[in-house]
């Protein structure tokens, strides 16, 4: 007998993927639990499942929720604090001394505030690297996203844990808590090159093999990280991570703007997963990443929006637009980065970054529900010639009506179901006054 | 006595012009007619205008409305029809087949579309260079946005008028037409040194002095233009045109990507307007316009989404977030077109490359009222440390709540007053399937 379904989702159009040969017009997808069980047309999935919930948008895109692989969700709380500035002055002068004034209830509501946003921009999965991430994790647990958190370790004490040596036990206790939850997985996070000893990343490799966990890891950002990586230890920051033994295929490098050939050669070697963060690389100056080069080499490329302290928001479309467009101009190749390499990047190279690939990042039966709907009947979405062009140069975050997340619905017609929106904008605003007066302002 | 006002737009903040410093809170503005009368604290204009019109908004950010100054507008009906190619492929294989099946009607859906996006955006004045340019206007007149329309002249024979002579006829009852009409204004558009002899680029440059007009042409838009004049009259477009007597203080040029010192000198020297479509430029891979550069040395710089068919969209606010970002990494200073100059090229440049920076461009009493209203509570747009910030770097078109042109509120609450919103889309699902199958797709 077939299995029942406990919801149908159902629209206009279903894009299971990236590529507009698979656009399906009146199908939608029918879910037990939290996996998908069929996909069909719309009239098939009815028939066959008569007592599911409904979920139907009738000019509405069914397609995989999008995953943002490089967050620091609870920097919400600074979104425009400080912008347009050197990045040595943004950090040393706004950003580090704001970090000293965090505690785990600011980060708990910052973050949530980010996770809000992200599920009404289409956002079903996130990595996250902060402070106090045991809040990171208790917003996410909350939210109902999909989530991979850790908290940063560095040499230097942590205005979250203190010393390192509390910093490994911090993330041991994660992983004791987390280890068998549907939603939250833990990673270990090691700052970069430039605040983690060889030590520390050789320990944290360590950790992350014995966890089987994510290596998430802040790589090559700048051109300075990588003239003080040289100095200090003769290498680039690829291949001094290589030289102890820290990448492989679980690693998530994010950045990656600075690379030789060798350290492209090095990543694919290795089947590093990149995150690509190009709105937050843009706006600090650092560069642009080789991200064509790096996905011709074989490297998974997967997009990060980065905090909102240097973006100023986790918009995922915005995301899209911008890596599009900006390495056409970057390889003065207007075929570069096509809508559907983007999109692709957004959904499976994220899955795949993730080590989740054949679980979430597209639709399929057997998946996890993943899913959000984009309302279509707007003046800015029509007429409609290829959705995956649409989804990249077009669509905007509010865009989204619907997401699902593991089965559940998280978001309809725009409203949340699992966050109360006006109490942690309230929140923030409390927060966001505590700040005053701004560090920077003399 | 003081004079008594029909409406009164007020919130919790307001930016009259593009810096933070000017940022009020519980500030509003008093209209009567098409002019502002007032601008104060809320409490004093309610008290000073008991019998106006309220369009209040709790959280809402009141300003100027955006000026976009390049627009092909009906080209919304070519929407993701053809993206990411070469751009001779692009326009040979797709957009040229396509624009000789334009008709009037289609024409003037598709533009009527585009304006109902503008609308929604934020966006209260274009600037539209197309083909059947009576049928754009149409469209603007019933839409109430502020408009400078021009029927765009070259060499060949157009899909629209026909021989370039008609076209000079055309130009001229369009000028006729719509003399003493308080928000279209017409415009002569030569198409761009490539497709204009030097005969008809004078005649033109005569046309605009004569009518008092602007005079808007694509200028320097890729490296192939440049070529291609340098080849055929021994000098760069921006000389070219200086040397036919062009180039003068109402010309609006459009793009100006591919500039040499010389060139940014002269423009600045004749005082010539720059249209910079940062998003069209990148999306066709046609280069970075060096507009810190030309603003260095005085160069009004405005801000232009181009069609549709090279963006997607007509959004300004993606277009700010996309100025402000790509500017820093191609300087690699993070202090380059920071928030606030960024914001100005999209309401105060606009306005002076239009000559209008006495009436609109920024609220104040005795300017126009074209002002837009932003809903600041939402999740991506808190906390709020800084508005132009927030402008720039956060907010989506979808975020303008209310809209008004010239006195006139043309949206509430997002719902458009002047446009029939399904209407339009009909209309255009309709166009679009006329355009099946499609050319160029072998």
């Amino acid at each position: 007998m077939t299995p029942q379904a406990d919801l149908l989702i159902t629209g206009s159009h279903l894009l299971p993927g990236a590529r507009q040969s698979e656009l399906r017009e009146d199908h939608g997808i029918a879910v037990a639990g939290d996996t998908i069980i069929a996909i069909g047309p719309t009239a098939d999935l009815v028939a066959a499942h008569p007592r599911a919930q409904r979920l139907h948008t009738a000019h509405g895109l069914i397609m995989p929720g999008l995953i943002n692989t490089h967050t620091h969700a609870a920097m919400s709380c600074f979104r425009g604090i400080a912008d347009d500035l050197p990045l040595m002055t943004w950090l040393q002068e706004y950003i580090f001394p704001l970090e000293r004034r965090l505690t785990p209830e600011i980060v708990y509501h910052s973050t949530l505030l980010s996770l809000a946003e992200m599920i009404k921009s289409g956002t079903t999965s996130f990595c996250d690297m902060y402070l106090f991430a045991k809040d990171v994790a208790r917003a996410a647990e909350q939210s109902g996203l999909r989530a991979w958190i850790g908290e940063v370790l560095y040499d230097f004490p942590s205005p979250s844990y203190g010393p390192v040596e509390a910093g490994h036990s911090y993330v041991e206790e994660m992983f004791r808590h987390y280890r068998h939850h549907p939603l939250v997985s833990v990673a270990v996070m090691p700052h970069s090159v430039y605040t983690c000893s060889p030590d520390l990343l050789r320990r944290l490799a360590e950790t992350a093999r014995r966890e089987n966990a994510i290596l998430h890891i802040h790589l090559s950002e700048n051109a300075a990280e990588v003239a003080t990586c040289r100095e200090r230890y003769g290498a680039t920051p690829t291949r001094h991570l290589d030289e102890l033994g820290v990448l492989g295929d679980n690693t998530l490098a994010a950045h990656c703007v600075v690379l030789d050939e060798d350290d492209i050669n090095l990543l694919a070697a290795r089947r590093v997963k990149v995150c690509h963060c190009v709105e937050s690389n843009l706006k600090l100056a650092s560069g642009i990443a080789p991200v064509v080069r790096m996905i011709e080499r074989g490297v998974t490329v997967s997009l990060g929006t980065d905090g909102s302290a240097s973006n100023n928001n986790v918009d995922m479309f915005g995301e899209m637009n911008c890596v599009a467009k900006v390495h056409k101009v970057e390889r003065m190749d207007p075929t570069a980065m096509n809508a559907e390499s983007t999109l692709e990047a957004a959904t499976a190279g994220g899955a795949k970054a993730l080590g989740m690939e054949e679980r979430i990042g597209s639709l399929a039966v057997g998946r996890k529900a993943d899913v959000i709907v984009i309302d279509l009947d707007q003046p800015h979405l029509i007429p409609l010639y290829n959705v995956p062009s649409h989804l990249v140069y077009a669509a905007r975050g509010g865009d989204v009506v619907h997401s699902v997340i593991n089965g559940r619905i998280v978001m309809r017609d725009r409203r949340l179901l699992t966050i109360d929106e006006h109490e942690v904008m309230a929140a923030m605003r409390t927060i966001s006054a505590g700040f005053r007066p701004l560090p920077g302002r003399r």
